[in-house]
Protein backbone atom coordinates (compact mmCIF):
# COMPACT_ATOMS: atom_id res chain seq x y z
CA UNK A 1 0.00 0.00 0.00
CA UNK A 2 1.54 3.59 -0.64
CA UNK A 3 1.84 6.35 1.28
CA UNK A 4 -1.41 8.32 -0.05
CA UNK A 5 -3.29 5.15 0.31
CA UNK A 6 -2.62 4.53 3.78
CA UNK A 7 -3.38 8.25 4.74
CA UNK A 8 -6.69 7.87 2.96
CA UNK A 9 -7.47 4.70 5.02
CA UNK A 10 -6.47 5.57 8.23
CA UNK A 11 -8.55 9.02 7.93
CA UNK A 12 -11.05 6.63 6.69
CA UNK A 13 -10.81 5.08 10.14
CA UNK A 14 -10.61 7.73 12.19
CA UNK A 15 -13.82 9.25 10.53
CA UNK A 16 -15.47 6.04 11.67
CA UNK A 17 -14.51 5.94 14.96
CA UNK A 18 -15.54 9.94 15.30
CA UNK A 19 -18.67 9.44 13.51
CA UNK A 20 -21.59 9.23 16.30
CA UNK A 21 -23.39 6.00 16.30
CA UNK A 22 -27.68 5.93 16.57
CA UNK A 23 -29.34 3.16 17.85
CA UNK A 24 -31.64 1.85 15.71
CA UNK A 25 -35.56 0.48 16.71
CA UNK A 26 -37.26 -1.62 14.79
CA UNK A 27 -41.33 -0.69 14.66
CA UNK A 28 -43.31 -3.60 14.15
CA UNK A 29 -47.07 -3.10 12.99
CA UNK A 30 -49.18 -1.58 16.07
CA UNK A 31 -51.86 1.00 16.86
CA UNK A 32 -52.35 3.91 19.14
CA UNK A 33 -56.04 4.78 20.34
CA UNK A 34 -58.32 7.54 21.67
CA UNK A 35 -59.56 7.50 24.98
CA UNK A 36 -63.55 6.66 23.04
CA UNK A 37 -62.24 4.72 20.51
CA UNK A 38 -60.28 2.49 22.83
CA UNK A 39 -63.74 2.89 25.32
CA UNK A 40 -65.54 1.27 22.50
CA UNK A 41 -63.11 -1.70 21.02
CA UNK A 42 -62.26 -2.31 25.17
CA UNK A 43 -65.21 -2.07 27.05
CA UNK A 44 -64.67 -1.88 30.83
CA UNK A 45 -61.15 -3.36 30.51
CA UNK A 46 -58.26 -1.56 31.84
CA UNK A 47 -55.34 -0.79 29.78
CA UNK A 48 -52.34 -3.04 30.74
CA UNK A 49 -48.84 -1.70 30.59
CA UNK A 50 -46.58 -4.67 29.46
CA UNK A 51 -43.55 -3.72 28.54
CA UNK A 52 -41.84 0.25 28.47
CA UNK A 53 -40.27 0.91 25.08
CA UNK A 54 -37.60 3.45 24.84
CA UNK A 55 -39.22 6.63 23.99
CA UNK A 56 -40.22 7.63 27.84
CA UNK A 57 -43.71 7.13 28.79
CA UNK A 58 -44.66 4.99 25.81
CA UNK A 59 -45.11 1.02 26.23
CA UNK A 60 -46.69 -2.09 24.72
CA UNK A 61 -49.75 -2.85 26.60
CA UNK A 62 -51.38 -6.43 26.76
CA UNK A 63 -54.09 -5.51 24.34
CA UNK A 64 -54.10 -6.55 20.75
CA UNK A 65 -56.60 -5.79 17.67
CA UNK A 66 -57.15 -7.53 14.54
CA UNK A 67 -56.60 -5.09 11.46
CA UNK A 68 -59.58 -5.94 8.90
CA UNK A 69 -58.71 -4.67 5.36
CA UNK A 70 -60.34 -5.29 1.76
CA UNK A 71 -58.68 -8.13 1.40
CA UNK A 72 -57.03 -9.40 4.11
CA UNK A 73 -57.11 -9.94 8.01
CA UNK A 74 -53.87 -9.33 10.58
CA UNK A 75 -54.30 -10.41 14.00
CA UNK A 76 -52.97 -9.43 16.91
CA UNK A 77 -51.48 -6.42 16.54
CA UNK A 78 -50.37 -4.84 19.81
CA UNK A 79 -51.50 -1.54 21.18
CA UNK A 80 -49.33 1.03 22.46
CA UNK A 81 -49.53 3.18 25.31
CA UNK A 82 -50.43 5.85 26.84
CA UNK A 83 -54.00 6.70 25.24
CA UNK A 84 -53.37 9.38 22.55
CA UNK A 85 -55.58 12.46 20.92
CA UNK A 86 -56.26 10.52 18.09
CA UNK A 87 -56.50 6.34 16.74
CA UNK A 88 -53.68 6.09 14.59
CA UNK A 89 -52.71 2.52 12.97
CA UNK A 90 -48.85 2.35 11.88
CA UNK A 91 -48.00 -0.67 9.22
CA UNK A 92 -45.49 -1.72 6.68
CA UNK A 93 -45.76 -1.41 3.03
CA UNK A 94 -45.33 -5.20 3.08
CA UNK A 95 -48.59 -5.00 5.35
CA UNK A 96 -50.27 -2.73 3.36
CA UNK A 97 -50.46 -4.77 0.51
CA UNK A 98 -51.20 -7.95 2.29
CA UNK A 99 -54.61 -6.05 4.05
CA UNK A 100 -55.36 -4.21 0.39
CA UNK A 101 -55.00 -1.18 1.35
CA UNK A 102 -52.65 2.25 0.24
CA UNK A 103 -51.53 4.22 3.32
CA UNK A 104 -49.86 7.41 2.78
CA UNK A 105 -46.13 7.88 4.16
CA UNK A 106 -45.81 10.38 6.74
CA UNK A 107 -44.43 11.00 9.71
CA UNK A 108 -46.54 10.19 13.20
CA UNK A 109 -50.12 12.26 14.17
CA UNK A 110 -49.95 13.38 10.21
CA UNK A 111 -53.35 12.08 9.47
CA UNK A 112 -54.98 14.46 6.91
CA UNK A 113 -54.01 11.91 4.40
CA UNK A 114 -54.69 8.30 6.48
CA UNK A 115 -56.91 5.76 4.89
CA UNK A 116 -59.87 3.94 6.29
CA UNK A 117 -59.41 0.85 7.80
CA UNK A 118 -61.38 -1.61 10.14
CA UNK A 119 -60.38 -2.90 13.54
CA UNK A 120 -61.50 -5.39 15.67
CA UNK A 121 -61.90 -7.12 19.12
CA UNK A 122 -64.35 -9.61 20.83
CA UNK A 123 -66.04 -6.74 21.71
CA UNK A 124 -66.75 -4.04 18.97
CA UNK A 125 -65.11 -2.75 15.78
CA UNK A 126 -64.85 0.65 13.84
CA UNK A 127 -63.24 1.70 11.01
CA UNK A 128 -61.60 4.53 10.95
CA UNK A 129 -59.36 6.72 8.63
CA UNK A 130 -56.30 6.24 10.63
CA UNK A 131 -54.04 4.24 8.70
CA UNK A 132 -50.14 5.25 7.45
CA UNK A 133 -47.01 4.34 7.15
CA UNK A 134 -44.64 5.78 8.88
CA UNK A 135 -42.08 7.87 7.75
CA UNK A 136 -38.35 7.19 8.28
CA UNK A 137 -37.58 9.31 11.41
CA UNK A 138 -35.05 10.34 14.53
CA UNK A 139 -35.74 10.81 17.84
CA UNK A 140 -32.78 12.95 18.98
CA UNK A 141 -32.52 13.89 23.09
CA UNK A 142 -31.93 17.55 22.43
CA UNK A 143 -28.38 17.48 23.85
CA UNK A 144 -27.25 14.73 21.18
CA UNK A 145 -28.49 17.04 18.64
CA UNK A 146 -25.65 19.84 18.43
CA UNK A 147 -23.18 16.35 18.86
CA UNK A 148 -24.62 14.72 15.69
CA UNK A 149 -24.72 17.93 13.73
CA UNK A 150 -28.79 17.77 13.10
CA UNK A 151 -31.59 20.31 13.80
CA UNK A 152 -35.22 19.98 14.32
CA UNK A 153 -37.34 18.99 11.02
CA UNK A 154 -33.75 18.45 8.71
CA UNK A 155 -33.71 15.72 6.36
CA UNK A 156 -30.17 13.47 6.97
CA UNK A 157 -29.41 10.15 4.72
CA UNK A 158 -27.96 7.16 7.25
CA UNK A 159 -26.12 4.41 6.61
CA UNK A 160 -27.20 1.01 8.06
CA UNK A 161 -24.12 -1.31 7.78
CA UNK A 162 -24.78 -4.80 7.80
CA UNK A 163 -22.55 -8.03 7.06
CA UNK A 164 -24.85 -8.26 3.21
CA UNK A 165 -27.68 -5.55 2.83
CA UNK A 166 -25.58 -2.27 4.05
CA UNK A 167 -28.11 0.67 3.24
CA UNK A 168 -28.01 4.04 2.81
CA UNK A 169 -31.69 5.35 3.97
CA UNK A 170 -32.48 9.15 2.50
CA UNK A 171 -35.61 11.00 3.29
CA UNK A 172 -34.89 10.68 7.11
CA UNK A 173 -36.49 13.26 9.24
CA UNK A 174 -35.04 14.57 12.34
CA UNK A 175 -37.12 14.96 15.34
CA UNK A 176 -35.21 16.87 18.50
CA UNK A 177 -37.18 16.98 22.17
CA UNK A 178 -35.51 16.86 25.50
CA UNK A 179 -37.86 14.20 26.34
CA UNK A 180 -36.63 11.85 23.38
CA UNK A 181 -33.65 9.44 23.59
CA UNK A 182 -31.48 9.10 20.40
CA UNK A 183 -32.84 6.25 18.29
CA UNK A 184 -34.03 5.99 14.74
CA UNK A 185 -36.92 4.45 14.06
CA UNK A 186 -37.07 1.98 10.77
CA UNK A 187 -40.42 -0.15 10.17
CA UNK A 188 -40.03 -3.83 9.28
CA UNK A 189 -39.30 -3.79 5.72
CA UNK A 190 -36.48 -1.38 5.94
CA UNK A 191 -34.82 -3.34 9.26
CA UNK A 192 -35.46 -6.94 6.70
CA UNK A 193 -33.78 -5.14 3.52
CA UNK A 194 -31.10 -3.67 5.24
CA UNK A 195 -30.75 -6.76 7.49
CA UNK A 196 -30.90 -4.94 10.80
CA UNK A 197 -30.91 -6.62 14.32
CA UNK A 198 -32.08 -5.16 17.20
CA UNK A 199 -28.46 -3.86 18.24
CA UNK A 200 -27.33 -2.31 14.57
CA UNK A 201 -26.60 0.94 14.87
CA UNK A 202 -26.53 3.58 11.65
CA UNK A 203 -24.44 6.82 11.14
CA UNK A 204 -25.80 9.87 9.73
CA UNK A 205 -23.81 10.70 6.25
CA UNK A 206 -24.63 13.67 4.04
CA UNK B 1 -28.92 31.38 -6.45
CA UNK B 2 -25.27 32.36 -7.46
CA UNK B 3 -23.19 31.08 -10.11
CA UNK B 4 -21.53 28.65 -8.16
CA UNK B 5 -24.61 26.73 -7.26
CA UNK B 6 -25.92 27.21 -10.56
CA UNK B 7 -23.20 24.86 -11.79
CA UNK B 8 -23.36 22.87 -9.20
CA UNK B 9 -27.01 22.14 -10.24
CA UNK B 10 -26.18 21.97 -13.76
CA UNK B 11 -23.45 19.53 -13.68
CA UNK B 12 -25.45 17.30 -11.78
CA UNK B 13 -28.57 17.16 -13.51
CA UNK B 14 -26.65 16.98 -16.66
CA UNK B 15 -25.16 13.65 -14.55
CA UNK B 16 -28.61 12.47 -14.06
CA UNK B 17 -29.67 12.73 -17.71
CA UNK B 18 -26.03 11.07 -18.68
CA UNK B 19 -26.57 7.97 -16.52
CA UNK B 20 -27.95 5.09 -17.66
CA UNK B 21 -30.94 3.95 -15.37
CA UNK B 22 -31.83 0.31 -14.69
CA UNK B 23 -35.05 -1.26 -14.35
CA UNK B 24 -36.00 -2.50 -11.41
CA UNK B 25 -37.92 -6.04 -10.89
CA UNK B 26 -39.84 -7.22 -7.82
CA UNK B 27 -39.37 -10.48 -6.99
CA UNK B 28 -42.10 -11.71 -4.50
CA UNK B 29 -41.66 -15.52 -2.74
CA UNK B 30 -41.50 -18.04 -5.20
CA UNK B 31 -40.11 -21.76 -6.04
CA UNK B 32 -37.97 -23.74 -8.43
CA UNK B 33 -38.58 -27.56 -8.61
CA UNK B 34 -36.27 -30.38 -9.46
CA UNK B 35 -38.04 -32.58 -12.16
CA UNK B 36 -37.66 -35.34 -9.15
CA UNK B 37 -39.17 -33.22 -7.20
CA UNK B 38 -41.74 -32.09 -9.50
CA UNK B 39 -42.42 -35.39 -10.14
CA UNK B 40 -43.03 -36.19 -6.24
CA UNK B 41 -45.17 -32.54 -5.35
CA UNK B 42 -47.31 -32.73 -8.47
CA UNK B 43 -47.71 -36.72 -9.96
CA UNK B 44 -48.75 -36.97 -13.73
CA UNK B 45 -49.59 -32.98 -13.82
CA UNK B 46 -48.00 -31.29 -17.18
CA UNK B 47 -46.05 -27.75 -15.88
CA UNK B 48 -48.23 -25.12 -17.41
CA UNK B 49 -46.43 -21.74 -18.43
CA UNK B 50 -48.76 -18.85 -17.39
CA UNK B 51 -46.69 -15.71 -18.38
CA UNK B 52 -42.98 -15.49 -19.55
CA UNK B 53 -40.69 -13.25 -17.17
CA UNK B 54 -38.33 -10.35 -18.41
CA UNK B 55 -35.69 -13.36 -18.14
CA UNK B 56 -35.46 -15.33 -21.60
CA UNK B 57 -37.01 -18.59 -21.14
CA UNK B 58 -38.41 -18.57 -17.52
CA UNK B 59 -41.57 -18.21 -17.03
CA UNK B 60 -44.14 -18.47 -14.35
CA UNK B 61 -46.03 -21.56 -13.80
CA UNK B 62 -50.02 -22.03 -12.98
CA UNK B 63 -48.43 -24.53 -10.38
CA UNK B 64 -48.66 -23.23 -6.42
CA UNK B 65 -46.99 -25.49 -3.28
CA UNK B 66 -47.66 -23.94 0.68
CA UNK B 67 -44.59 -23.42 2.63
CA UNK B 68 -44.16 -25.13 5.84
CA UNK B 69 -41.91 -23.54 8.47
CA UNK B 70 -42.12 -24.10 12.43
CA UNK B 71 -44.52 -21.33 13.25
CA UNK B 72 -46.40 -21.07 10.33
CA UNK B 73 -47.31 -21.86 6.58
CA UNK B 74 -47.75 -19.83 3.75
CA UNK B 75 -49.93 -20.74 1.21
CA UNK B 76 -49.94 -19.95 -2.86
CA UNK B 77 -46.41 -19.85 -3.17
CA UNK B 78 -45.80 -19.75 -7.16
CA UNK B 79 -43.46 -22.41 -9.10
CA UNK B 80 -41.23 -20.56 -11.47
CA UNK B 81 -39.92 -22.23 -14.82
CA UNK B 82 -38.50 -24.12 -16.17
CA UNK B 83 -37.46 -26.88 -13.82
CA UNK B 84 -34.05 -26.66 -12.76
CA UNK B 85 -30.98 -28.82 -11.78
CA UNK B 86 -31.78 -28.08 -7.94
CA UNK B 87 -34.96 -26.93 -6.07
CA UNK B 88 -34.87 -23.64 -4.42
CA UNK B 89 -36.89 -21.27 -2.20
CA UNK B 90 -36.43 -18.14 -2.52
CA UNK B 91 -38.32 -15.68 0.23
CA UNK B 92 -38.18 -12.71 2.02
CA UNK B 93 -36.67 -11.86 5.63
CA UNK B 94 -40.71 -11.17 6.70
CA UNK B 95 -41.67 -14.17 5.07
CA UNK B 96 -38.58 -16.18 6.82
CA UNK B 97 -39.77 -14.93 10.02
CA UNK B 98 -43.48 -15.85 9.39
CA UNK B 99 -42.61 -18.96 8.92
CA UNK B 100 -39.91 -19.31 11.59
CA UNK B 101 -36.74 -20.17 9.57
CA UNK B 102 -33.32 -18.13 9.40
CA UNK B 103 -32.32 -18.20 5.43
CA UNK B 104 -28.91 -17.27 4.65
CA UNK B 105 -28.55 -14.18 2.27
CA UNK B 106 -26.88 -16.23 -1.09
CA UNK B 107 -27.02 -15.89 -4.76
CA UNK B 108 -29.72 -18.13 -6.59
CA UNK B 109 -28.49 -21.45 -7.02
CA UNK B 110 -25.98 -20.97 -3.74
CA UNK B 111 -27.84 -23.65 -2.06
CA UNK B 112 -24.44 -24.82 0.48
CA UNK B 113 -26.26 -22.98 3.60
CA UNK B 114 -29.79 -23.25 2.61
CA UNK B 115 -31.79 -24.14 5.22
CA UNK B 116 -34.42 -26.70 5.46
CA UNK B 117 -38.20 -25.79 4.66
CA UNK B 118 -41.27 -27.57 3.75
CA UNK B 119 -42.99 -28.21 0.07
CA UNK B 120 -46.76 -28.67 0.36
CA UNK B 121 -49.14 -29.64 -2.13
CA UNK B 122 -52.59 -31.67 -1.95
CA UNK B 123 -50.63 -34.58 -3.54
CA UNK B 124 -47.44 -34.47 -0.89
CA UNK B 125 -45.06 -33.08 0.52
CA UNK B 126 -41.22 -32.51 0.63
CA UNK B 127 -38.69 -31.27 3.42
CA UNK B 128 -35.57 -30.00 1.55
CA UNK B 129 -32.53 -27.91 2.66
CA UNK B 130 -33.03 -25.24 -0.24
CA UNK B 131 -34.52 -22.12 1.40
CA UNK B 132 -32.53 -18.62 0.86
CA UNK B 133 -33.31 -15.24 0.86
CA UNK B 134 -32.03 -13.70 -2.44
CA UNK B 135 -28.97 -11.39 -2.40
CA UNK B 136 -29.49 -8.14 -4.14
CA UNK B 137 -28.21 -8.69 -8.23
CA UNK B 138 -28.60 -7.00 -11.50
CA UNK B 139 -28.57 -9.45 -14.29
CA UNK B 140 -26.58 -7.03 -16.91
CA UNK B 141 -26.74 -8.10 -20.70
CA UNK B 142 -23.31 -8.36 -22.11
CA UNK B 143 -23.89 -5.88 -24.35
CA UNK B 144 -25.11 -3.34 -21.68
CA UNK B 145 -22.21 -4.09 -19.31
CA UNK B 146 -19.69 -1.72 -21.09
CA UNK B 147 -22.11 1.24 -20.97
CA UNK B 148 -23.12 0.80 -17.47
CA UNK B 149 -19.12 1.03 -16.76
CA UNK B 150 -19.30 -2.90 -14.90
CA UNK B 151 -18.03 -6.41 -14.70
CA UNK B 152 -19.35 -9.53 -14.03
CA UNK B 153 -19.02 -10.44 -10.50
CA UNK B 154 -17.95 -7.34 -9.30
CA UNK B 155 -20.13 -5.57 -6.41
CA UNK B 156 -22.06 -1.66 -6.97
CA UNK B 157 -23.94 0.57 -4.83
CA UNK B 158 -27.33 1.58 -6.54
CA UNK B 159 -29.50 4.73 -5.99
CA UNK B 160 -33.07 4.02 -5.87
CA UNK B 161 -34.98 7.30 -6.16
CA UNK B 162 -38.74 7.66 -5.25
CA UNK B 163 -40.74 10.24 -3.75
CA UNK B 164 -40.28 9.64 0.20
CA UNK B 165 -38.25 7.10 0.49
CA UNK B 166 -35.30 6.85 -1.42
CA UNK B 167 -32.61 4.20 -0.99
CA UNK B 168 -29.22 3.51 -1.99
CA UNK B 169 -28.71 -0.11 -1.73
CA UNK B 170 -24.50 -1.45 -1.49
CA UNK B 171 -23.53 -4.83 -1.79
CA UNK B 172 -25.14 -5.19 -4.87
CA UNK B 173 -23.79 -8.00 -7.39
CA UNK B 174 -23.33 -7.59 -10.82
CA UNK B 175 -24.00 -10.51 -13.12
CA UNK B 176 -23.08 -10.44 -16.88
CA UNK B 177 -24.76 -12.60 -19.69
CA UNK B 178 -25.36 -12.49 -23.10
CA UNK B 179 -28.97 -13.99 -22.65
CA UNK B 180 -29.81 -11.73 -19.78
CA UNK B 181 -32.20 -9.05 -20.31
CA UNK B 182 -30.33 -6.04 -17.60
CA UNK B 183 -32.96 -5.74 -14.84
CA UNK B 184 -32.22 -5.17 -10.75
CA UNK B 185 -33.85 -7.52 -9.01
CA UNK B 186 -34.91 -6.71 -5.34
CA UNK B 187 -37.55 -8.59 -2.80
CA UNK B 188 -40.41 -7.30 -2.19
CA UNK B 189 -38.60 -6.09 1.48
CA UNK B 190 -36.35 -4.21 -0.43
CA UNK B 191 -39.29 -2.68 -2.28
CA UNK B 192 -41.65 -2.22 -0.04
CA UNK B 193 -38.61 -0.40 1.74
CA UNK B 194 -37.67 1.86 -1.41
CA UNK B 195 -41.23 2.78 -2.12
CA UNK B 196 -40.29 0.75 -5.42
CA UNK B 197 -43.51 0.37 -8.12
CA UNK B 198 -42.91 -1.64 -11.22
CA UNK B 199 -41.66 0.87 -13.10
CA UNK B 200 -39.08 2.64 -11.03
CA UNK B 201 -35.80 2.42 -12.31
CA UNK B 202 -32.44 2.72 -10.70
CA UNK B 203 -28.64 3.90 -11.53
CA UNK B 204 -25.33 2.61 -10.49
CA UNK B 205 -23.45 5.01 -8.03
CA UNK B 206 -19.63 4.30 -6.57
Amino acid sequence: MDRDALKALIRQVIQDVQTPVIPIGISNRHIHLSQADYDHLFPHITLQRKKDLKQPGEFASEQFVTLVGPKNEITKVRLLGPLRKASQVEISMTDARTLGVNPPIVLSGHLETAVPITLKTEHAQLTLPCCIVAKRHIHVNAEDAPKLGVVDGETVAVRVGSEQRTTVFEDVMIRVSPSYVTEMHLDTDEANAAQVGNNTTATIIR
